[in-house]
């Protein structure tokens, strides 16, 4: 059986890390489905999606658990929404999610979801990290080690702080 | 002569009843134009385009007038939007809006623009019928018959009241 | 029970005509997806969608059957076209077509598929009434009156032989 | 040596002049960006493109320097950004921006960028000269004297007045 | 008055020159509408906006007329193609042109046309150059010195040559 | 040291794997760019990017490799290509591409590419691969095991069969 589980991973943390080892024993594979992918360089999302696939790929690669992580660009419409995120991703039988909207998306499409019990501390810790980074504060204690290495490779820190003086393109 | 007025119609209820029964004396045939379409399933704009020709289609049948109701996408780009209309539509004579840029819009564009007076109340509708609905309030006494049977088919209360809750798609 | 019958409609013809007629016995009503209507002004699609909405109501206005002409741009991507037409159409219980990526993409989505034997004849005639009106034959026998009228009005025929030189935009 | 700057003109005004002349001695030639190229007709956004260019062009033509005025639209996607400018514009050295974000982008695509010290002044002014066009005050000695007289030939003012009390497309 | 002339520009070459000649005394001030703006590097259109842009500013500056140089980047919906060149371009009074499709939107948007008689040549033109250019031979003296310049600084016929050898993106 | 090979891999052959394995002992990791991933159900783009992905990574699994599967959507502006392939992608340092317009592409974005000498058999097979398929034809032989699975999971040569007998869209 295969799981879908959507989220921003504006960076994945310690809290994705939680909730795909608890997902883990319900199904053989799991679809990390990468949500907003088209925006970066943001302070909401500050990471490309090229690069949150690579935080995905390194940060789950231990586990017992074949994953795929699939971009998912917004399209601003809601009711095709399912149809696109079924045509980017492998296949999958069951959605995880807690999100109202995406709730009631799947369960119109009739696709099965399941909650997760541990959005809400999820959702808080993606706006944790990112603060802390922009502060200048100990972040790397929040998200996984290879996380860490990546966002440290690409100058992450230093790009949301640069951002988060900005409010708009140009002048 | 043929008229065009623009609405969002979610839903389409008693206020554009009454603008369109007011509106058809003037006029041979009226075109209604399904505004912001490609919007569904947000506390703003909780019915698909298809949801809402339903409504209107059933809600007019029995005036003596020839209507048609025509979906028109956003674009995002103002001075494109009069021609935008104008291809999506069959041809009008003459706008009915009261909103200033519409307005604005249509008359740079040689349309010519006639106010719409209950525009205030239709707004205020739309938004008290959403209401209404979120909070399981009698919202079926501001909306013509027809449209009361065409929401209860699709859903379309729970499907408000759950959607309510989201802020954002994705997690 | 709702049909829905796609099509290009360019324009809306005898033989249109008369598979309207056929399908309207099996449906208490009937949607006409008006496909790629985003295109006009070209050999293969003259007319816009609003000019196709005006000529599909008129002509269907006599049958006894509530019909819906609804508007349906290309998104140029297969494997979401089924939630686009579902979201911009009334519901509908089956659908009419005999294109075989049409069946299969409804068939992959779990719509009933119900073939038209006259597509043929369709698809020729279409043709048929374009290359009249090139070459300023009798093309007013192949679509109905109520057609012909709006093709007048509109200067249709002018349109068709003017641009039919073309091969592109801009030099 | 070419320099690239961008801005939204909305409209070009004196802050933008000063800071040309400033730039002037630096560079052989300037291409000014019309940022927000895609947006009109709104209270932030009220000139069309074609507007804005023959104010720059207009305004800048007595100085001694050639100069591009180039519109650049929005593309919502931060990390391509850079190479549609580029792919817009004459080939450049140098970017001339204080937005933290455009410099951000520029710097990791690895164009040298410089700062313009009056950044602060420009972006007040544009929301001051606004401000008072829409209270009919004295606006006109804050742009240069050839965009007064584009923006009167455009009736530009009223517009802006006008679209002031919208808030949304339709209704 | 101010005329609009439309055409690919790939490259700006003989031709063009001599038709602005022509138009010169009919008009005040012309602009030059870069069509496909937003294709480059393919056998038809191998060169971006930004160097169309340079080559037509270079070629056309020792005329005694003001010109502007505006992309218009394609939107494959020709109902609202001539609301899209008039936002984009400074506001005109005629259009040039000889391209039937061309003459046909003008025409229907209610602006006056004239033909550029020479059009065909000009079209032969382009085609000729950069079958020049691909084939190594003396294309140089079908185009004006100044685009000579532009072309060789971007070393635009050896892209040409190479990108000739493509038919699609990817594999 | 990280590679980039772009592929339609419709579907993923025996040509592909052969080239993955040429190139691991260059590289510690491989970046598979899914190209045309917007494109599915059609006779040359049969599979879904979600399907393509399953694909490539079951049949790169047993490499001693790390890769990674990543879908790039078509842009139709070669000028930003680069860019929406780096941001899509983790970073890399190295493309792999026999492609001119590709390796021009790559090339004048400053990226290093490498030749893979056996693009020609891998062009050719996968249109042999798709050809098969539509025949009923021994297919199977020129796929990895792993893609057969996967293809006959989503009953794949069937739907190839369908699709192959259409034109267009709707009528």
């Amino acid at each position: 059986m295969r799981g879908f589980l959507i989220g921003r991973f504006q960076p994945f943390h310690e809290g994705h890390q939680t909730m795909v080892e608890r997902i883990a024993p319900e199904v053989d594979e799991l679809v990390l489905g990468i949500g907003s992918a088209d925006q970066s360089h943001t302070m909401r999302n500050p990471f490309t999606p090229g690069e949150r696939i690579m935080m995905i790929t390194k940060a789950v690669s231990k586990l017992d658990l074949t994953t795929y992580a699939v971009p998912i660009e917004d399209l601003n419409r809601n009711a095709v929404w399912v149809s696109h995120v079924q045509s980017m991703s492998p296949h999958f039988d069951v959605a995880y999610s807690n999100n109202p909207l995406v709730v009631r998306l799947f369960e119109e499409a009739g696709v099965e979801v399941r909650s997760t019990p541990m959005i809400r501390r999820e959702e808080l810790e993606g706006s944790e990290v990112r603060d802390r980074m922009c502060r200048d504060e100990n972040w790397e204690s929040l998200v996984p080690d290879a996380v860490v290495e990546v966002i440290d490779e690409i100058d992450g820190a230093n790009r949301l702080r640069q951002v988060s003086d900005s409010d708009a393109n140009g002048a």
